[in-house]
């Protein structure tokens, strides 16, 4: 911010730890939102610095609990999204976003959430960016799964995944990231700012890096056909028709696997 | 077929050029599939060797022309895609495709064809899984797009689309595309057969890399939940109950872009 940021995302649950080992755990760490004291803190912050936040936080609404992402602004609470898929034991902890993908108006453009591994499903940002999001910030909390977590150029899986989702939807996407071993988690750094080519601005973070990564970004180009030709465009050649006519293939696997 | 292959994958219209001036000339190397002489030698070679052979041809049906790929074995000629994504110039000559995203029964399992720039629509990868799919073969000639074409490992964003579709859909890829210059078409390698976990078995192929790329895969890879965790599966965590409600959003961009 000190740094001249405009828009900060933080990791997954960043405030409250990743890891819990019972319900219980999560409750007593869960705040009403926008309500409780994390997201006016947040408040607090964007509004004395002009600037907007995207955090994540472990929501609590009754009897529930959701692993929330909230983008605040200057001019206080914006809104929500409840993470739409539970990765592992989230699914113990957590009730599956019902929300849908939220996009918000903001001063610096319209913004997308998602959260961590809602980005191994391509509809998510898909759905998001055909709303007309110029960026999607996904806090996230990738942690170590079957091998091989990285490629030779230290480069895992999601941050692919990220690249891809961004250059197919013509969108801006920024992930934040933990390192290191939180109670059984281990996390794969590894966050970066896709442009809407796909490719990362500057660089990727390393697997084990504590750093803060910077990108302009120029919501022309997420407003803009990427120049391939005269006669492609991303967005518009999506084959809509075709695709709904296997709506009942969205359902699951008709055939067994 | 010599090294023991019993599924092989060829280029993107490899029997007649890729580059096209104009619709003439796209017509005179069409041919009726599957009567034209073109499928009928795959036929012949399919039979004579036991193999399964996925080609791709201008196929001409009256006055229209697709971009088609046809699977083929030692019984002989047993489906076809007609690509549904065109590119460029591709869309003064060809029709898109008008018939979905079939997968087709083999004595090696389900195999399910796209071609090229399909990959950039992440919906075809996935209806093509959602239906069983264990190998998804794509004749490719990846063209020229706006820099940058590699990272520093010499791959290209097409790759990254390859092994992310392979990953979030658990499915092997094989992709064969060309090399150098045709005409007006620089194109950009990178061949590669993505396993189940979105990783290239074996290696990617080099951008100007003149090579035959081999893999075996196992069809209990692709019909089996990757082993993330015992909470989550790829396939059964889609949340269509919310992709289904933006149904409308599919439509296009709601939005202004």
């Amino acid at each position: 911010m000190a740094e001249g940021a405009n828009l900060i995302v933080l990791p997954e649950l960043a405030t409250t730890g990743y890891t819990f080992f019972s319900r219980e755990e999560a409750f007593a760490h869960a705040e009403p939102v926008p309500t409780g004291p994390t997201v006016r803190a947040w408040e607090h912050f964007a509004r004395a610095h002009g600037v907007y936040i995207v955090g994540c936080l472990p929501e609590l609404d009754g009897w529930k609990l959701y692993d929330t992402a909230v983008l605040v602004g200057p001019e206080g609470f914006i809104g929500k999204y409840r993470k739409t898929h539970l990765w592992n034991e989230e699914k113990l902890f957590f009730t599956p976003g019902d929300l849908g993908y939220p996009v918000f108006e903001t001063r610096l453009g319209r913004i997308g959430l998602l959260v961590c591994w809602d980005i191994w499903f391509p509809e998510t940002a898909r759905l998001v960016a055909q709303q007309g999001a110029d960026i999607i910030c996904i806090p996230t909390g990738w942690v170590w799964t079957p091998p091989p977590l990285y490629d030779a150029s230290g480069t895992c899986m999601a941050a692919y995944l990220t690249m891809t989702a961004a250059h197919v939807n013509n969108v801006f996407i920024a992930t934040a990231d933990r390192i290191g071993v939180e109670r059984t988690s281990g996390f794969m750094g590894n966050s970066l700012i896709a442009g809407t080519n796909g490719w990362p601005i500057g660089r990727i973070a390393g697997p084990d890096e504590d750093t803060i990564l910077y990108a302009d970004i120029d919501v022309v180009q997420s407003r803009t056909a990427p120049i391939w030709n005269q006669l492609n465009d991303l967005h518009r050649d999506r084959r809509v028709d075709l695709y709904d006519q296997m709506l009942g293939y969205r359902g699951g696997s008709p055939l067994p696997r």
